[in-house]
Protein backbone atom coordinates (compact mmCIF):
# COMPACT_ATOMS: atom_id res chain seq x y z
CA UNK A 1 0.00 0.00 0.00
CA UNK A 2 1.45 3.65 -0.84
CA UNK A 3 0.28 7.15 0.28
CA UNK A 4 0.29 9.41 -2.35
CA UNK A 5 1.02 13.20 -1.10
CA UNK A 6 -1.62 15.62 -3.20
CA UNK A 7 1.01 18.17 -4.95
CA UNK A 8 1.17 21.71 -3.16
CA UNK A 9 -1.75 23.53 -3.34
CA UNK A 10 -4.34 21.10 -3.49
CA UNK A 11 -5.02 19.96 0.07
CA UNK A 12 -8.65 19.54 1.05
CA UNK A 13 -10.47 20.98 3.86
CA UNK A 14 -10.95 17.73 5.99
CA UNK A 15 -7.22 16.68 4.88
CA UNK A 16 -5.36 19.98 6.60
CA UNK A 17 -8.24 19.85 9.78
CA UNK A 18 -6.81 16.42 10.06
CA UNK A 19 -3.56 17.34 10.02
CA UNK A 20 -0.93 17.35 12.78
CA UNK A 21 0.93 21.14 13.26
CA UNK A 22 4.10 19.28 12.38
CA UNK A 23 2.41 18.12 9.18
CA UNK A 24 1.05 21.60 8.49
CA UNK A 25 4.08 23.36 9.07
CA UNK A 26 6.40 21.28 6.75
CA UNK A 27 3.56 21.69 3.89
CA UNK A 28 4.01 25.32 4.34
CA UNK A 29 7.66 25.33 4.63
CA UNK A 30 7.92 23.41 1.54
CA UNK A 31 5.78 26.11 -0.25
CA UNK A 32 1.91 25.72 0.39
CA UNK A 33 0.55 29.12 0.75
CA UNK A 34 -3.21 29.10 2.24
CA UNK A 35 -4.73 30.82 4.70
CA UNK A 36 -3.99 28.63 8.14
CA UNK A 37 -8.25 28.90 9.25
CA UNK A 38 -9.06 25.35 9.64
CA UNK A 39 -5.54 23.60 9.57
CA UNK A 40 -4.36 21.33 12.54
CA UNK A 41 -8.13 21.67 14.03
CA UNK A 42 -8.09 21.94 17.57
CA UNK A 43 -4.38 23.34 17.88
CA UNK A 44 -3.34 26.87 18.56
CA UNK A 45 -2.81 29.32 16.09
CA UNK A 46 -0.79 32.33 16.23
CA UNK A 47 -0.02 36.21 15.33
CA UNK A 48 3.25 37.07 14.40
CA UNK A 49 5.57 39.87 14.67
CA UNK A 50 9.41 39.80 14.25
CA UNK A 51 11.30 43.25 15.82
CA UNK A 52 14.97 44.02 15.91
CA UNK A 53 16.09 43.95 19.97
CA UNK A 54 16.41 47.77 19.24
CA UNK A 55 12.31 47.66 19.69
CA UNK A 56 11.84 44.75 21.26
CA UNK A 57 11.29 46.30 24.50
CA UNK A 58 8.92 48.78 23.36
CA UNK A 59 6.59 45.82 21.83
CA UNK A 60 6.37 43.36 24.94
CA UNK A 61 5.70 46.42 26.82
CA UNK A 62 2.99 46.79 24.18
CA UNK A 63 1.93 43.84 24.73
CA UNK A 64 1.89 44.17 28.49
CA UNK A 65 -0.18 47.09 28.47
CA UNK A 66 -2.60 46.00 25.82
CA UNK A 67 -3.12 42.68 26.74
CA UNK A 68 -6.46 42.32 24.88
CA UNK A 69 -5.33 43.19 21.42
CA UNK A 70 -1.30 41.82 22.27
CA UNK A 71 -2.08 38.58 24.54
CA UNK A 72 1.33 37.05 24.42
CA UNK A 73 1.89 33.89 23.89
CA UNK A 74 5.29 33.46 23.75
CA UNK A 75 8.77 35.97 23.26
CA UNK A 76 11.92 34.66 21.82
CA UNK A 77 15.33 35.41 22.59
CA UNK A 78 17.12 37.56 20.51
CA UNK A 79 18.19 35.34 17.11
CA UNK A 80 16.03 32.19 18.07
CA UNK A 81 14.47 31.08 15.42
CA UNK A 82 12.38 28.44 17.25
CA UNK A 83 9.84 28.58 19.88
CA UNK A 84 8.75 26.98 22.83
CA UNK A 85 5.30 26.37 21.98
CA UNK A 86 6.65 24.56 18.71
CA UNK A 87 10.38 23.27 19.25
CA UNK A 88 10.76 21.63 15.88
CA UNK A 89 9.46 24.87 13.73
CA UNK A 90 11.41 26.97 12.12
CA UNK A 91 9.96 30.56 11.98
CA UNK A 92 12.03 31.85 9.41
CA UNK A 93 9.76 29.12 7.00
CA UNK A 94 6.91 27.99 8.42
CA UNK A 95 4.52 30.34 8.23
CA UNK A 96 2.59 30.15 5.04
CA UNK A 97 2.86 33.84 3.92
CA UNK A 98 4.94 36.85 5.83
CA UNK A 99 4.62 40.58 5.65
CA UNK A 100 7.75 42.87 5.31
CA UNK A 101 7.95 45.92 6.62
CA UNK A 102 10.21 48.87 6.32
CA UNK A 103 9.85 52.53 8.18
CA UNK A 104 6.10 51.16 8.08
CA UNK A 105 6.02 50.76 4.78
CA UNK A 106 4.52 46.88 3.73
CA UNK A 107 7.66 46.10 1.12
CA UNK A 108 6.78 42.24 0.49
CA UNK A 109 4.86 39.40 0.96
CA UNK A 110 7.26 36.80 0.51
CA UNK A 111 6.89 32.60 1.57
CA UNK A 112 9.73 32.53 3.58
CA UNK A 113 12.54 34.81 5.42
CA UNK A 114 15.56 32.89 5.39
CA UNK A 115 17.16 35.62 3.44
CA UNK A 116 16.12 38.60 5.95
CA UNK A 117 16.69 36.77 8.75
CA UNK A 118 18.98 39.01 11.37
CA UNK A 119 20.87 37.36 14.26
CA UNK A 120 18.84 40.57 16.64
CA UNK A 121 15.65 39.44 15.70
CA UNK A 122 13.46 38.72 18.73
CA UNK A 123 9.80 37.04 17.85
CA UNK A 124 6.45 38.01 19.39
CA UNK A 125 3.71 35.40 19.05
CA UNK A 126 0.32 36.38 19.89
CA UNK A 127 -3.11 34.91 20.61
CA UNK A 128 -4.89 34.77 17.83
CA UNK A 129 -9.36 34.87 17.34
CA UNK A 130 -9.00 31.26 15.72
CA UNK A 131 -8.72 29.68 19.49
CA UNK A 132 -12.17 31.35 20.76
CA UNK A 133 -14.14 30.46 17.21
CA UNK A 134 -13.77 26.91 18.14
CA UNK A 135 -15.00 27.41 21.62
CA UNK A 136 -17.83 29.27 20.04
CA UNK A 137 -18.81 27.04 17.96
CA UNK A 138 -18.57 24.13 20.43
CA UNK A 139 -21.43 26.15 22.09
CA UNK A 140 -23.57 26.51 19.50
CA UNK A 141 -23.05 30.09 18.60
CA UNK A 142 -22.82 30.27 14.91
CA UNK A 143 -19.82 32.01 13.11
CA UNK A 144 -21.43 33.73 10.08
CA UNK A 145 -18.09 34.54 8.05
CA UNK A 146 -16.75 30.37 8.20
CA UNK A 147 -20.94 29.66 7.21
CA UNK A 148 -20.57 32.06 4.83
CA UNK A 149 -16.62 30.96 3.48
CA UNK A 150 -15.19 34.59 4.38
CA UNK A 151 -12.50 35.89 6.26
CA UNK A 152 -13.76 37.80 8.88
CA UNK A 153 -14.17 41.37 8.87
CA UNK A 154 -11.63 44.00 10.94
CA UNK A 155 -11.53 47.65 11.52
CA UNK A 156 -9.44 50.54 12.72
CA UNK A 157 -11.53 52.07 15.77
CA UNK A 158 -11.23 55.39 17.27
CA UNK A 159 -9.67 54.03 20.58
CA UNK A 160 -6.21 54.04 21.00
CA UNK A 161 -4.01 51.60 22.40
CA UNK A 162 -2.16 52.90 25.67
CA UNK A 163 1.41 53.40 23.91
CA UNK A 164 4.60 51.91 25.03
CA UNK A 165 7.78 53.66 24.60
CA UNK A 166 7.60 54.50 20.69
CA UNK A 167 4.88 52.04 19.22
CA UNK A 168 1.26 53.65 19.57
CA UNK A 169 -1.71 53.06 16.87
CA UNK A 170 -5.00 52.27 17.43
CA UNK A 171 -7.24 49.32 18.58
CA UNK A 172 -8.06 47.25 15.39
CA UNK A 173 -11.00 45.02 16.40
CA UNK A 174 -12.92 41.61 14.54
CA UNK A 175 -16.59 41.58 14.71
CA UNK A 176 -18.77 39.04 14.45
CA UNK A 177 -22.76 38.89 13.81
CA UNK A 178 -23.88 36.99 16.88
CA UNK A 179 -27.73 36.21 16.80
CA UNK A 180 -29.27 38.26 19.85
CA UNK A 181 -30.10 35.80 22.23
CA UNK A 182 -26.69 34.09 21.65
CA UNK A 183 -24.32 37.00 22.64
CA UNK A 184 -24.15 35.86 26.37
CA UNK A 185 -23.13 33.02 25.70
CA UNK A 186 -20.70 34.25 23.38
CA UNK A 187 -19.03 37.05 26.34
CA UNK A 188 -19.34 33.83 28.64
CA UNK A 189 -17.15 31.99 26.18
CA UNK A 190 -14.98 34.20 25.22
CA UNK A 191 -13.76 35.96 28.68
CA UNK A 192 -12.57 32.45 29.80
CA UNK A 193 -10.11 32.77 27.06
CA UNK A 194 -8.10 36.25 27.97
CA UNK A 195 -4.76 34.49 26.66
CA UNK A 196 -6.53 34.60 22.84
CA UNK A 197 -8.35 38.39 23.08
CA UNK A 198 -11.15 37.43 25.74
CA UNK A 199 -14.17 38.77 26.17
CA UNK A 200 -15.50 41.38 23.51
CA UNK A 201 -14.32 44.83 24.02
CA UNK A 202 -18.08 46.20 22.35
CA UNK A 203 -21.67 45.32 21.79
CA UNK A 204 -23.47 46.93 19.31
CA UNK A 205 -23.18 50.40 18.09
CA UNK A 206 -20.37 50.26 15.77
CA UNK A 207 -20.86 54.14 15.06
CA UNK A 208 -19.29 54.15 18.98
CA UNK A 209 -16.08 53.03 17.83
CA UNK A 210 -15.76 55.16 14.70
CA UNK A 211 -16.87 52.73 12.75
CA UNK A 212 -19.35 54.68 10.00
CA UNK A 213 -20.31 51.03 8.20
CA UNK A 214 -19.74 47.81 8.99
CA UNK A 215 -20.43 46.51 5.68
CA UNK A 216 -16.97 48.15 4.68
CA UNK A 217 -14.35 46.60 6.52
CA UNK A 218 -10.70 48.13 6.78
CA UNK A 219 -9.20 44.23 6.52
CA UNK A 220 -10.62 41.07 5.78
CA UNK A 221 -14.13 40.88 4.23
CA UNK A 222 -17.75 41.84 4.25
CA UNK A 223 -19.74 39.21 6.06
CA UNK A 224 -23.72 39.38 6.30
CA UNK A 225 -26.06 39.77 8.92
CA UNK A 226 -28.52 37.02 9.05
CA UNK A 227 -32.31 38.57 10.75
CA UNK A 228 -32.02 39.22 14.72
CA UNK A 229 -27.85 39.19 14.36
CA UNK A 230 -25.74 41.98 16.58
CA UNK A 231 -22.23 42.99 15.32
CA UNK A 232 -20.14 42.37 18.48
CA UNK A 233 -16.62 43.10 18.58
CA UNK A 234 -13.26 41.76 20.03
CA UNK A 235 -9.98 42.92 20.33
CA UNK A 236 -7.82 42.04 17.12
CA UNK A 237 -4.58 40.81 16.58
CA UNK A 238 -4.01 43.09 13.72
CA UNK A 239 -3.77 45.76 15.96
CA UNK A 240 0.46 45.08 16.64
CA UNK A 241 0.62 45.53 12.58
CA UNK A 242 -1.41 48.82 12.56
CA UNK A 243 0.96 49.84 15.26
CA UNK A 244 4.45 49.24 13.22
CA UNK A 245 1.95 51.22 10.20
CA UNK A 246 2.05 54.47 12.87
CA UNK A 247 5.10 54.16 14.26
CA UNK A 248 7.20 53.19 11.65
CA UNK A 249 10.21 50.82 13.03
CA UNK A 250 12.89 50.59 10.53
CA UNK A 251 12.78 46.88 9.96
CA UNK A 252 9.68 44.25 11.00
CA UNK A 253 8.78 41.09 9.74
CA UNK A 254 5.07 40.22 10.63
CA UNK A 255 2.50 37.09 9.34
CA UNK A 256 0.36 38.01 6.79
CA UNK A 257 -3.61 38.06 7.93
CA UNK A 258 -5.07 34.76 8.38
CA UNK A 259 -1.44 33.25 7.38
CA UNK A 260 -0.46 32.22 10.93
CA UNK A 261 2.03 30.17 12.97
CA UNK A 262 0.30 26.96 13.88
CA UNK A 263 2.00 25.85 17.24
CA UNK A 264 1.61 22.61 19.15
CA UNK A 265 0.08 23.74 21.56
CA UNK A 266 -3.46 22.87 22.02
CA UNK A 267 -6.59 25.26 22.24
CA UNK A 268 -7.68 23.70 25.61
CA UNK A 269 -4.57 25.08 27.44
CA UNK A 270 -5.84 28.72 26.69
CA UNK A 271 -9.22 28.00 27.91
CA UNK A 272 -10.24 28.90 31.61
CA UNK A 273 -13.11 26.91 32.93
CA UNK B 1 -14.18 69.26 66.95
CA UNK B 2 -10.67 68.61 65.90
CA UNK B 3 -8.88 65.95 64.56
CA UNK B 4 -5.15 65.22 65.40
CA UNK B 5 -2.99 63.10 63.15
CA UNK B 6 -1.05 60.95 65.35
CA UNK B 7 3.17 61.52 65.33
CA UNK B 8 4.51 59.10 63.23
CA UNK B 9 5.06 55.38 63.76
CA UNK B 10 2.28 55.24 66.63
CA UNK B 11 -0.68 54.59 63.89
CA UNK B 12 -2.95 51.77 65.57
CA UNK B 13 -3.90 48.53 63.33
CA UNK B 14 -7.92 49.86 62.24
CA UNK B 15 -6.92 53.39 61.06
CA UNK B 16 -4.51 51.78 59.05
CA UNK B 17 -7.13 49.64 57.70
CA UNK B 18 -9.35 52.52 57.52
CA UNK B 19 -6.60 54.66 55.91
CA UNK B 20 -6.90 55.57 51.57
CA UNK B 21 -4.16 54.41 49.75
CA UNK B 22 -2.89 57.72 49.48
CA UNK B 23 -3.22 58.70 53.16
CA UNK B 24 -1.23 55.59 53.32
CA UNK B 25 1.30 56.73 51.06
CA UNK B 26 1.51 60.32 52.88
CA UNK B 27 2.57 58.30 55.71
CA UNK B 28 5.26 56.72 54.17
CA UNK B 29 6.56 59.79 52.14
CA UNK B 30 6.59 61.54 55.63
CA UNK B 31 8.99 58.78 57.32
CA UNK B 32 6.86 56.48 58.82
CA UNK B 33 8.89 53.17 58.35
CA UNK B 34 6.18 49.80 58.83
CA UNK B 35 5.03 46.91 57.28
CA UNK B 36 2.31 47.46 54.91
CA UNK B 37 0.38 44.52 55.41
CA UNK B 38 -3.30 45.98 56.95
CA UNK B 39 -3.28 49.03 55.45
CA UNK B 40 -5.55 50.33 53.17
CA UNK B 41 -7.67 47.52 53.60
CA UNK B 42 -9.25 46.81 49.82
CA UNK B 43 -6.70 48.10 47.91
CA UNK B 44 -4.15 45.84 45.61
CA UNK B 45 -0.35 46.34 47.01
CA UNK B 46 2.69 45.45 45.02
CA UNK B 47 6.00 44.24 44.55
CA UNK B 48 8.50 46.61 43.27
CA UNK B 49 11.87 46.22 41.10
CA UNK B 50 13.49 49.49 39.56
CA UNK B 51 16.16 48.53 36.98
CA UNK B 52 18.30 50.66 34.02
CA UNK B 53 16.53 50.66 30.92
CA UNK B 54 19.38 48.59 29.63
CA UNK B 55 18.51 45.80 32.18
CA UNK B 56 14.64 46.32 31.84
CA UNK B 57 13.45 44.12 28.84
CA UNK B 58 15.29 40.98 30.57
CA UNK B 59 13.02 41.54 33.07
CA UNK B 60 10.11 42.51 31.11
CA UNK B 61 10.68 39.00 29.51
CA UNK B 62 11.41 37.49 33.14
CA UNK B 63 7.76 38.44 33.97
CA UNK B 64 6.42 37.01 30.71
CA UNK B 65 7.76 34.15 31.28
CA UNK B 66 7.26 33.63 34.76
CA UNK B 67 3.42 35.25 35.29
CA UNK B 68 3.14 33.04 38.10
CA UNK B 69 6.01 34.76 40.46
CA UNK B 70 6.26 37.80 38.43
CA UNK B 71 2.75 38.55 37.53
CA UNK B 72 3.37 42.12 35.92
CA UNK B 73 0.58 44.98 36.93
CA UNK B 74 2.25 48.06 35.61
CA UNK B 75 6.08 48.63 33.82
CA UNK B 76 6.57 52.18 33.75
CA UNK B 77 7.96 54.31 31.21
CA UNK B 78 11.86 55.26 31.48
CA UNK B 79 12.53 57.95 34.10
CA UNK B 80 8.95 57.73 35.07
CA UNK B 81 8.37 58.49 38.87
CA UNK B 82 4.45 57.79 38.80
CA UNK B 83 2.34 54.16 37.50
CA UNK B 84 -1.08 54.31 36.46
CA UNK B 85 -1.63 52.08 39.35
CA UNK B 86 -1.24 55.47 41.41
CA UNK B 87 -0.93 58.55 39.21
CA UNK B 88 -0.68 61.06 42.29
CA UNK B 89 2.10 58.75 43.65
CA UNK B 90 5.75 59.70 44.32
CA UNK B 91 7.59 55.99 43.37
CA UNK B 92 10.73 57.28 45.12
CA UNK B 93 9.89 58.23 48.68
CA UNK B 94 6.06 56.11 48.91
CA UNK B 95 7.18 52.98 49.80
CA UNK B 96 7.75 52.42 53.72
CA UNK B 97 11.17 50.71 52.85
CA UNK B 98 13.76 50.18 49.72
CA UNK B 99 16.62 48.04 48.99
CA UNK B 100 19.51 48.53 47.39
CA UNK B 101 21.11 46.66 45.41
CA UNK B 102 24.93 46.79 43.24
CA UNK B 103 25.78 44.27 41.54
CA UNK B 104 23.51 41.59 43.15
CA UNK B 105 24.83 42.49 46.81
CA UNK B 106 22.40 44.59 48.99
CA UNK B 107 24.11 47.83 49.90
CA UNK B 108 21.46 49.37 51.62
CA UNK B 109 17.97 49.71 53.50
CA UNK B 110 16.80 53.47 52.92
CA UNK B 111 13.48 54.72 53.30
CA UNK B 112 14.02 57.17 50.07
CA UNK B 113 15.72 56.65 46.97
CA UNK B 114 15.21 60.11 45.21
CA UNK B 115 19.36 60.67 45.77
CA UNK B 116 19.69 57.57 43.61
CA UNK B 117 17.20 58.20 41.19
CA UNK B 118 18.51 58.17 37.37
CA UNK B 119 16.31 58.97 34.21
CA UNK B 120 16.96 55.97 32.89
CA UNK B 121 15.31 53.53 35.51
CA UNK B 122 11.75 51.50 34.56
CA UNK B 123 9.87 50.20 37.54
CA UNK B 124 7.77 46.64 37.56
CA UNK B 125 4.99 46.30 40.35
CA UNK B 126 4.41 43.19 40.33
CA UNK B 127 0.89 41.58 42.55
CA UNK B 128 1.12 40.61 46.21
CA UNK B 129 -0.02 37.72 48.09
CA UNK B 130 -1.87 40.44 50.47
CA UNK B 131 -4.72 40.65 47.79
CA UNK B 132 -5.45 36.99 47.96
CA UNK B 133 -4.98 37.14 51.48
CA UNK B 134 -8.11 38.81 51.71
CA UNK B 135 -10.27 36.80 49.26
CA UNK B 136 -9.22 33.50 51.21
CA UNK B 137 -9.95 35.17 55.26
CA UNK B 138 -13.39 36.08 52.80
CA UNK B 139 -13.71 32.59 52.09
CA UNK B 140 -13.25 31.40 55.99
CA UNK B 141 -10.21 30.26 54.77
CA UNK B 142 -7.94 31.01 58.10
CA UNK B 143 -4.96 32.72 57.44
CA UNK B 144 -2.31 31.62 60.41
CA UNK B 145 0.59 33.79 60.11
CA UNK B 146 -1.93 36.67 60.54
CA UNK B 147 -3.69 34.75 63.51
CA UNK B 148 -0.12 34.87 65.08
CA UNK B 149 0.91 38.20 64.16
CA UNK B 150 3.67 37.05 61.93
CA UNK B 151 5.02 37.18 58.62
CA UNK B 152 4.37 35.29 55.70
CA UNK B 153 7.06 31.96 55.70
CA UNK B 154 8.68 32.14 52.40
CA UNK B 155 11.50 29.90 50.78
CA UNK B 156 13.51 29.03 48.09
CA UNK B 157 13.12 26.28 45.73
CA UNK B 158 14.69 23.64 44.56
CA UNK B 159 13.06 24.59 40.77
CA UNK B 160 14.23 27.21 38.29
CA UNK B 161 12.37 30.33 36.77
CA UNK B 162 12.71 30.43 32.92
CA UNK B 163 15.40 32.35 32.25
CA UNK B 164 15.34 35.79 30.29
CA UNK B 165 18.20 37.40 28.89
CA UNK B 166 20.59 37.82 31.57
CA UNK B 167 18.29 37.11 34.25
CA UNK B 168 17.79 33.80 36.18
CA UNK B 169 17.18 32.64 39.30
CA UNK B 170 15.28 30.10 41.43
CA UNK B 171 11.51 29.78 42.29
CA UNK B 172 10.92 31.77 45.77
CA UNK B 173 7.29 30.60 47.50
CA UNK B 174 5.26 31.56 50.38
CA UNK B 175 3.82 28.49 52.47
CA UNK B 176 0.48 28.71 54.47
CA UNK B 177 -0.92 26.25 56.55
CA UNK B 178 -4.23 25.30 55.47
CA UNK B 179 -6.56 22.55 57.26
CA UNK B 180 -7.00 19.92 54.87
CA UNK B 181 -10.68 20.18 54.31
CA UNK B 182 -10.49 23.58 52.79
CA UNK B 183 -7.39 23.40 50.33
CA UNK B 184 -9.70 22.50 47.53
CA UNK B 185 -11.40 26.18 48.89
CA UNK B 186 -7.66 27.86 48.91
CA UNK B 187 -7.08 26.55 45.19
CA UNK B 188 -10.77 27.41 44.05
CA UNK B 189 -10.65 31.41 45.63
CA UNK B 190 -6.67 31.98 44.53
CA UNK B 191 -6.81 30.33 40.97
CA UNK B 192 -9.77 33.38 40.18
CA UNK B 193 -6.62 35.81 40.65
CA UNK B 194 -3.74 35.14 38.07
CA UNK B 195 -2.87 38.40 38.48
CA UNK B 196 -1.65 38.28 42.06
CA UNK B 197 -0.12 34.79 41.61
CA UNK B 198 -2.58 32.67 41.34
CA UNK B 199 -3.49 28.94 42.19
CA UNK B 200 -1.12 27.29 44.51
CA UNK B 201 2.14 25.81 42.52
CA UNK B 202 1.83 22.88 45.17
CA UNK B 203 0.15 21.12 47.72
CA UNK B 204 1.96 19.35 50.94
CA UNK B 205 5.43 17.41 50.10
CA UNK B 206 8.09 20.23 51.02
CA UNK B 207 10.60 17.93 50.32
CA UNK B 208 9.69 18.11 46.91
CA UNK B 209 10.37 21.77 46.18
CA UNK B 210 13.95 20.64 48.29
CA UNK B 211 12.68 22.43 51.50
CA UNK B 212 13.67 20.32 54.37
CA UNK B 213 12.11 21.78 56.99
CA UNK B 214 9.66 24.47 56.51
CA UNK B 215 9.75 25.25 60.11
CA UNK B 216 13.10 27.33 59.32
CA UNK B 217 12.13 29.76 56.19
CA UNK B 218 14.42 31.57 54.18
CA UNK B 219 12.48 34.60 54.63
CA UNK B 220 10.00 35.80 56.72
CA UNK B 221 8.77 33.90 60.12
CA UNK B 222 8.23 30.27 61.15
CA UNK B 223 4.09 30.18 60.94
CA UNK B 224 2.59 27.92 64.21
CA UNK B 225 0.56 24.70 61.93
CA UNK B 226 -2.64 23.92 64.27
CA UNK B 227 -3.71 20.05 63.82
CA UNK B 228 -4.90 18.49 60.41
CA UNK B 229 -3.07 21.34 58.54
CA UNK B 230 -1.77 21.06 55.35
CA UNK B 231 1.02 23.28 53.76
CA UNK B 232 0.20 25.18 50.78
CA UNK B 233 2.74 26.79 48.49
CA UNK B 234 2.42 29.80 46.35
CA UNK B 235 4.29 31.51 43.97
CA UNK B 236 6.13 34.48 45.61
CA UNK B 237 7.45 38.09 44.26
CA UNK B 238 10.19 37.88 46.26
CA UNK B 239 11.15 35.72 43.12
CA UNK B 240 12.53 38.87 41.21
CA UNK B 241 14.47 39.79 44.30
CA UNK B 242 16.35 36.45 44.25
CA UNK B 243 16.70 37.12 40.42
CA UNK B 244 18.46 39.75 41.37
CA UNK B 245 21.12 38.67 43.78
CA UNK B 246 21.17 35.24 41.43
CA UNK B 247 21.89 37.47 38.13
CA UNK B 248 23.62 40.68 39.47
CA UNK B 249 22.72 43.38 37.47
CA UNK B 250 25.19 46.35 38.35
CA UNK B 251 22.09 49.02 40.17
CA UNK B 252 18.78 47.97 41.72
CA UNK B 253 16.39 49.24 43.81
CA UNK B 254 13.34 46.90 45.48
CA UNK B 255 10.87 47.38 48.17
CA UNK B 256 11.90 45.73 51.15
CA UNK B 257 9.72 42.25 52.02
CA UNK B 258 6.53 43.38 53.47
CA UNK B 259 7.03 47.03 52.68
CA UNK B 260 5.44 47.23 49.45
CA UNK B 261 3.49 49.88 47.13
CA UNK B 262 0.43 50.75 48.16
CA UNK B 263 -1.93 50.95 44.93
CA UNK B 264 -5.31 53.27 44.09
CA UNK B 265 -6.57 50.01 42.66
CA UNK B 266 -9.44 47.55 44.59
CA UNK B 267 -8.29 44.46 44.72
CA UNK B 268 -11.48 43.12 43.57
CA UNK B 269 -10.35 44.29 40.39
CA UNK B 270 -7.84 41.61 40.14
CA UNK B 271 -10.60 38.95 41.08
CA UNK B 272 -12.30 36.72 37.79
CA UNK B 273 -15.52 35.28 38.90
Amino acid sequence: MTTSTPPVGTVDAPQAARSTPAEARQRFREGLVAPTTGWAAGFTQANMVMLPQDWAFDMLLFGQRNPQPVPLLDVTDPGATASRLAPDADLRTDVPRYRVWRDGELVAEPTDVSDLWRDDLVTFLIGCSFSFETALMAAQVPIRHIEQGRNVSMYMTNLDCQPAGRLSGPLVVSMRPVPARQVVTAVQVTERMPEVHGAPVHVGAPEALGIADVSTPDYGDPVRFEDGDVPVFWACGVTPQAALMASKPPFAITHAPGHMFVTDIPDTVYRRH
